[in-house]
């Protein structure tokens, strides 16, 4: 934990949060947090800051609020669109995106998503906030990434993804694919968005259908490298090459 | 499995192949294969190929090499230097190494390094082998990582690294650090090295000693981006930009 999330629901007084549950463990057993001691904190949804240990004890931990700032984001928006993935992988992915500063993933489902999948409670609240909670803890970010379910594909691409991400309003629509596309460098070259959704399809791919469609909706391919990689690795990969390609425009 | 890996272990005639373990499974479970069916092989340090399947059943599955062909690389070398993590992140490194064409890691004790973790199995073979098979398999490379292990952090970068590396062969030398330093399409905007070795630091980062003197034995540092990241997630995002900036040169 780089940082301790705190939640409304931990405050007990002007400036004053109490924990008592793993990240009361962490502050005691990892930190080996001692009283007047400071640690960084986080709202969930909020600024970051540091807090004083007021009280620490098997039973509780009391945080005073030494300071809060605004945090620091990417200076730019990115959200995910992912085929649904099984219940392991899916944990991997809820992580990565809050640890990386994506604001929504919205998991829909493909021809390759196994039906159960669908189901699986980690797609919703309460289920999914640990794995969100601990890259938000990672990644020191505060904002929690919100988590969408779409299980009909094609009215999701054709009717929702328009309205969720008009091409007026400068949304730069993605979608990862393998070899032969060209890579994010030359996609985004004459691009000056700083809002970004990338697709990124099932193991095994998309069917050409899906892919057709998701074409169709406005998303330009790039290649993301000579590798075949497991969905949360190609996330991530996405991610990094994303925001090198967005600071090198900064320059 | 992307790619079935053989070895020669599993060589029981000419152009024949027969397995009766997870592989044989994968086979028979997840690609449903039948015989006279084809798979896609990989011969652990050789070519990639094509294979049909000879003979199955519950006890083995018997493959006959159709085709080899050369197992197309990523167009230059690079190499990891790590901290040695714990055990689970440890499994992680090797895995996205593996899948995403690592030639050699290099795992050095840090000063963050838990006294524990330089005695793992999971450094050596035979132990490694079934988290790099995994990402070999994904990865639908063949090449098997070097995996080597320096208990001793000073002597290693000061006496063995300049060996390993030595600047006048043209090997770019690299080092993941947090904010302040340059991205790394700058720190190899004049380079047109094929080499390349990246150094990952340890969750909480290196001591300023180690930083030193890595920096002395001219590693370059650049900047991943924004955020902190886990050390498998570290790796990947660092060989996802570096393939990013390589493939950009080319252009």
């Amino acid at each position: 934990m780089n940082l301790i999330i705190l939640t409304e629901a931990d405050r007990t007084g002007d400036g004053e949060f109490t924990l008592s549950d793993h990240r009361a463990i962490h502050i005691r057993k990892v930190l080996r947090g001692a009283a007047g001691e400071t640690v960084e904190v986080g709202l969930l949804n909020g600024p970051v800051g540091t807090a004083s240990i007021a009280e620490i004890s098997s039973q509780k931990v009391v945080l005073k609020i030494a300071e809060w700032r605004a945090m620091p984001g990417l200076g730019y928006r990115v959200d995910l669109i992912c085929a649904i993935p099984r219940p392991k992988t899916l944990k991997k992915v809820l992580t990565v995106s809050a640890m990386m500063g994506v604001r929504a993933v919205h998991f829909v489902r493909a021809n390759r998503t196994d039906k159960s999948y669908v189901t699986s409670s980690f797609l919703h609240q309460p289920d999914c906030l640990p794995y969100l909670y601990d890259g938000l803890s990672q990644g020191k970010f505060t904002q929690l990434p919100e988590i969408a379910v779409h299980p009909l594909f094609r009215p999701f691409v054709e009717d929702e993804l328009p309205i969720l991400y008009p091409t007026e309003t400068g949304s730069c629509k993605l979608i990862c694919e393998l070899s032969t596309t060209p890579r994010l460098g030359e996609t985004l070259a004459q691009d000056s968005s700083t809002r970004f959704v990338i697709v990124i399809g099932p193991e095994g791919g998309w069917v050409p259908f899906e892919t057709e469609l998701i074409l169709k909706a406005g998303f330009r391919p790039f290649c993301l490298g000579p590798w075949m990689l497991r969905v949360e690795t190609a996330v991530t990969a996405a991610l990094a090459q994303l925001d090198l390609v967005v600071s090198s425009r900064r320059r």
